[in-house]
């Protein structure tokens, strides 16, 4: 079906959103406080000029549904909640985006399936250290004892806080019931990133969201005296580092995807002694599990070269990893066409930061878009999308909501 | 003239004072305190079998002059005090050394020249952070202001402790016309590295002292998002940071000098961030001062050529700087004939660390001679060499103050 939504309508949104849980120190839309009951407040009163149901999940989720011809449903939306001086676009866009589409499909009268508008309780974890609260019960990926315990800065446990908003831990996995029936997840977001700028483009398909291999990699040699000990004799923690930082980047560019050396730490860590311990951080991260597999695999075999060629030894300790995860092809191929119709390029790109998309998309057919990010900046107040590129963006997820609503009613 | 000095009496008289002020947790002598006290009184205790008048000079330095048929003087020595736990050879092989040879001109008679030993007051710096204090009275390389208001663990003025041993800031410099008459002043010592040991060599020759060249080097990159930044884009300082910890150890190789980069710190240091400074310590040492400015320009051209590999800027800010002290090309030609006639080899090294004798050369011939150092360690209780290195050594340097003996005799 056809979408004309209108971008100005859903930019205005965004301003008025801003103007009211924004300011000089950016945007004000911490999970589970004031700034975020206002922020939905302002969502629902949006939201209550359309004939839809809306009500609020058991994990906190706020869903309005737009009844269709058909049950099968087509679920569109993002996160209201921002990090703490955040930025105007982040969750933001995808949120009222979905509403301009939602809005343009009620003008035009009972749509051909389903469509609900979701706002994700909680994608940042700003909080509590937990991203991805909400979609997280949907996709059955949490559990209550995971995060029962977790505290806020202040000491302040999340059961007791979201038990505030009516969310009961032990309950929250029923949420996951709102799945049934729904065949589709669309979700806009700004890219956080700076790709679509770099090469000049408004909007993007996104492939899916990079699997995560995090490690801890300990180079250890010998401290000596940095005067009394000569080069050949040398047994140098930090120039094994080194070499093994050099060599995972190679990695990476090797298998088109990504891997940083966050931190360094030397010990004892002075100028007149040869590092005998090195602790490098490692975050390799690509969007297909067996290069992202292969990329480990090999910055292993170069961390035992590196240590090898500088007399040391090496120790891995893995921190964190998770799995790629791809979004659907159908919907890839739909978001690309309307891409194409819209901005005249058809664009793809994973996805190095998490989104609730990747949740929903363990169970069901999901895709992302992404507009530009002004010079790659996020959860910061500098966060910017030059308008034109989020018009052209939000025209492409409505056609790709179009697409998406067609493939869901003719099925 | 020939010393037959007996090793196995200033192997005695080492046990001896490591039985006197050492024990589980290794020497006990540091300098103004009432440990080196004791090993003093123990010094003196030796020296007054000794037909030699001892007195402590302006700087808290101890002399022992055995007049000769000349005024001119050969001074020989090291420092009594060691470093808190410290190892039972550093300084006091020197010092002892230097009374057995003492010990051996006198038994037969009166000298061609005057021979002194001194030893040194506060070479570590260990209580105060101030190394080489006495020595650097007598070359005037060290001023009242520099050192008056240091102040030790226990908030101790500098000024008032060594005004409890006599000594008096304003008048220290005082102690430099002990210098007048003094010809040559020779040192033995332990490596306190691994070079001798490694070559199976018992002692060597000592060319002088390395200058330093110490710098802080900032590389700025851009900090940008593990996960969504491509690899081609990247601006990240750590990896310039590695390549030019790499380079700088080429040049020290290339130049046969040594380099280190001992500590690495990048901000903001998480795995989930390109980090967008990172900041190296850089250390370099030479005994050729062209050399070690060729291996600094170098370095900085690395330094720029790292950066702009990687799209970062670098700034260099200096810490530390000596120049290179050579020793004197006559006792070090006459000191390589006495190894080579005790040991058969004549090997030549610099030395990384600092001594006493690099203070005396700035005015005076001066050279050292090294024993081996059991795996290279100092400054620690495990701190060691064999003895029969320990014996050939005291022999190298008996046999090269006697021909520094005939050259100042005979000048």
């Amino acid at each position: 079906m056809d979408i004309p939504a209108r971008p100005d309508r859903a930019i205005a949104d965004l301003r008025a959103l801003a103007d009211l849980t924004g300011g000089p120190g950016g945007a004000r839309r911490l999970c589970w406080t004031s700034e975020w009951d206002n922020a939905r407040a302002f969502l629902r009163e949006r939201l209550g000029e359309l004939p839809v149901n809306v009500d609020v999940d058991e994990a906190g989720n706020l869903w309005a549904r737009l009844e269709g011809a058909r049950p099968e449903t087509v679920v569109i939306g993002s996160h209201i909640d921002s990090v703490p001086n955040g930025g105007w676009l982040d969750g933001a866009l995808g949120v009222l985006g979905a509403l301009e589409v939602l809005r343009t499909i009620a003008e035009a009268g009972t749509p051909p399936c389903t469509v609900s508008v979701i706002d994700f309780a909680d994608e940042e974890g700003a909080r509590f250290g937990r991203s991805l609260f909400g979609s997280s019960w949907l996709s059955g990926s949490i559990k209550p004892e995971d995060v029962r315990d977790l505290h806020d800065a202040n000491g302040d446990r999340l059961a007791d806080v979201v038990g505030g908003y009516g969310v009961d831990l032990d309950n929250a996995h029923a949420a996951s019931s709102r799945l049934a029936g729904v065949r589709a997840y669309l979700e806009l977001h700004i890219e956080q990133g700076p790709v679509l700028e770099a090469a000049g483009l408004a909007v993007g398909t996104v492939l899916g969201t990079f699997g995560v291999e995090r490690h801890r990699v300990v180079f250890t040699g010998q401290a000596a005296h940095s005067g009394s000990t000569p080069m050949p004799v040398r047994r140098d923690s930090f120039l094994a580092a080194a070499r093994f930082a050099l060599a995972a980047r190679d990695g990476a560019v090797r298998h088109k995807g990504v891997a940083t050396v966050g931190a360094a730490d030397c010990v004892p860590g002075v100028a007149t002694v040869i590092p005998g311990m090195t602790t490098v951080l490692l975050d390799q991260r690509h969007l297909d599990a067996g290069e992202l597999a292969a990329m480990l695999a090999e910055a292993k075999a170069s961390a035992d070269e590196a240590a090898a060629s500088e007399k040391c030894t090496v120790v891995w300790e893995r921190i964190w990893q998770i799995e790629p995860i791809p979004f659907d092809p159908d919907l890839i191929a739909a978001a690309r066409r309307a891409c194409q119709a819209v901005s005249g390029t058809d664009h793809a790109l994973p996805s190095g930061p998490l989104h609730d998309a990747a949740e929903m998309a363990r169970l069901v057919p999901t895709v992302m878009l992404f507009s530009s990010s002004t010079n790659g900046i996020s959860h910061a107040k500098e966060e910017d999308t030059p308008v034109e590129h989020l018009d052209l963006a939000i025209r492409a997820y409505a056609q790709t909501v179009g697409h998406a609503v067609d493939l869901v009613a003719g099925s």
